[in-house]
């Protein structure tokens, strides 16, 4: 039997579908599970979308050009510069997702073994996508007590090395909900122009800032044209995961040149998620308001009965829809485990996911979980039960 | 201004493209091109798998698992036991589009530097997906005297190294049309039993064998289960190419665990292409008749006129729907630009895709085209004209 390759031994599993088999077994068991594990969504995706969708008008179901239809980089490029990123459709690259814009840059700009730094807790699949293409990532710890805000100059210049190519972040951030600010973007426009740095900017919860903030790119700085590339998607903004539609923001004419020459081998974005992508756009903003109010009130929910429940501690994060909250407990892959394999209340119990799975750093997250605030009001507080009472009932709390 | 990869440089842009700016400038200029360059059928979309599209019943678009839904890989699995793949729909991976099954197999299968043998003329995004893995296509020539046969036994082991670890077949082949008898799948069972060698079996135009003749793939031969993947898209069966959605088939456990890690970092395919996929399945036979028909009298029309010219040879395929003509010409390169930029006839001309692109052997099918037979009869014999009136008219005709 022919061998595997060693990058298919080292590429990781996805540290979320540990536990999935636990999950399914309680379910089998007739437990109810609430999920708040997932990044999925339950909002509905926008009905002009889904209409475009349903009413796509071909009949022969054709590729596309590589870079995605001017139609579509046209209406993208109106989006983004409501949003005074000053683009031209030609610095958008339509893709696969936003995971093939991550895994089409890392592959453009870095060379095997060169370093991405990022901010840990980091999307967990930053790890698989490094992986793919041979890069490193270096984490710089961000810390639960100020709220996961950005490490200082200072720490990012310790992990700065020959080898560093690039800054990345994911602003709303996935898994903390941090939001940016100004000053900290201005603080790493400072380090990329110092070093000659690429900064990634992962996007894809740009709509989901709360309490009137402001949301800030690196696309609004001045002089770092030549260095930002943006990632984004669909799938949040819209709540549409599955259209599969993503793309990649660069002014950098020669980054985009070489990024094409990796989408014209895969051929195409898919044809009708890009129509259905087109009619996103004009999605109403009273649709974004809804959403914000929810969110907004759900957040506020789970951060506040979380802060309740007896040695737990959230901060309230300005943005995406994610918080990382501090338990009493010795350890969250054990924990998150047991309460799906071994606790129940009312035949109810709460997935999570162990931040363990989203610090490259061992050991790190090792008492913090991850929790989505993907279900409703109703939900959530019935989930935020059945936390603390496994809290009070779990043989390793440890105060 | 950060440097691009290495592998950014040396990534191929498509060759294919290379002759898009030219014929930009003759439509401009008013020209009506024949488009024999490009594998887009001009076959329409089967209606059932249109109308889930447009039907489809949701109001999240949510992510799917990974490997794909279980009602689409169940309904796939229908499909193949049909052909007598005995698989089970455990074994089967969806993608997005054929492209990733082929990437996600190269990663998980080869390390950096380590070879995989295609007989010549070849698929020419083989070149982009190998140099993205970071992996070498060693080119054995088939050759166009024989119809571009499988290369003997002898030829393989020539250049089989300790690098050697798997054999990539297109059958029926792009770009040559050349469908793989038994006794040839039977020769590449041999070849990879004796050295260990994964054999890639790229089946994107299954459906397409003409004149009665099988369709045999390494999936039908006994004793290289562990050794066989199966590249397949909905591309070209059902002219959905822009739908985006392909799968790898293995029944060997340890690679198809290995390649789920690499497709759950990219979180899942379409939902919506699956669930057209899905509807493709129960495509009623008479399609595929009427299409096969349609594409045999092409084919013959193709055949035909092209052997009439004079100076013109070439083989007659048994599937796909191309051909790789020879022609009493210089440099196909240079022919092929030249029929756009500087020849009409009638106000005609006719693009075709250089065979040099499909080949990595420096100089090889200097004198050779491929020609996609994606045009209605009228528009070939059409076609047909134009070469032959620009074959008449080349500066650099060679006989």
């Amino acid at each position: 039997m022919p061998k595997i390759s060693q990058k298919g031994i080292k590429m990781p599993a996805s540290p979320i579908r540990k536990l999935t088999p636990y999950a399914d077994k309680a379910k089998k068991e007739g437990k109810k599970i609430y999920h708040l594990n997932i990044g999925q969504p339950d909002i509905e995706t926008p009905e002009g979308m889904l209409h475009a969708l349903k009413n796509a008008d071909f009949k022969i179901w054709a590729y596309t050009s590589s870079e995605g239809t001017a139609s579509y980089r046209n209406k993208l490029a109106e989006y983004y510069n409501r949003l005074n990123y000053n683009v031209l459709p030609t610095d958008i690259l339509v893709t696969n997702g936003g995971s093939e814009a991550i895994t089409i840059t890392m592959q453009a700009c870095l060379n095997p073994g060169e370093e991405i730094i990022v901010p840990e807790p980091f999307y967990a699949n930053y790890n698989g996508f490094a992986c793919s293409a041979d890069v490193v990532i270096k984490p710089i710890m961000s810390h639960i007590e100020n709220g996961f805000a950005l490490p200082s100059i200072a720490e990012f210049e310790k992990v700065i090395t020959e080898k560093t190519k690039a800054i990345a972040i994911c602003n709303p951030n996935n898994p903390t909900g941090y939001l940016y600010s100004r000053e900290e973007l201005e603080a790493l426009r400072e380090i990329c122009l110092k070093y000659d740095l690429y900064l990634f900017s992962d996007e894809a919860y740009r709509e989901f800032c709360y309490d009137g903030r402001d949301f800030i790119s690196p696309m609004h700085l001045e002089g770092l044209e030549e260095h930002v590339v943006v990632w984004d998607t669909v799938s949040k903004r819209y709540s549409a995961c599955g259209a599969r539609i993503g793309c990649i923001i660069t002014k950098n004419k020669v980054l985009y040149q070489t990024a094409l020459k990796f989408a014209q081998a895969r051929l195409s974005p898919s044809l009708e998620g890009q129509i259905a992508g087109e009619a996103a756009v004009d999605t109403p903003a009273s649709y974004f308001e809804t959403v914000s109010r929810e969110y907004t009130e759900r957040r506020d929910t789970l951060v506040e009965g979380l802060n309740k429940i007896e040695g737990v501690f959230c901060p309230n994060p300005g943005g995406a829809f994610y918080v990382v909250a501090r338990l009493p407990i010795d350890n969250a892959d054990v924990f998150c485990q047991w309460m799906l394999e071994k606790f129940s209340h009312d035949n109810q119990t709460v997935m999570m996911a162990p931040a363990t799975g989203f610090y490259s750093t061992p050991g790190a997250g090792i008492n913090e979980v991850r929790l989505a605030y993907v279900l409703n009001q109703d939900d959530l507080k019935k989930a935020l039960i059945c936390l603390e009472k496994g809290l009070a009932a779990y043989p390793g709390r440890t105060s």
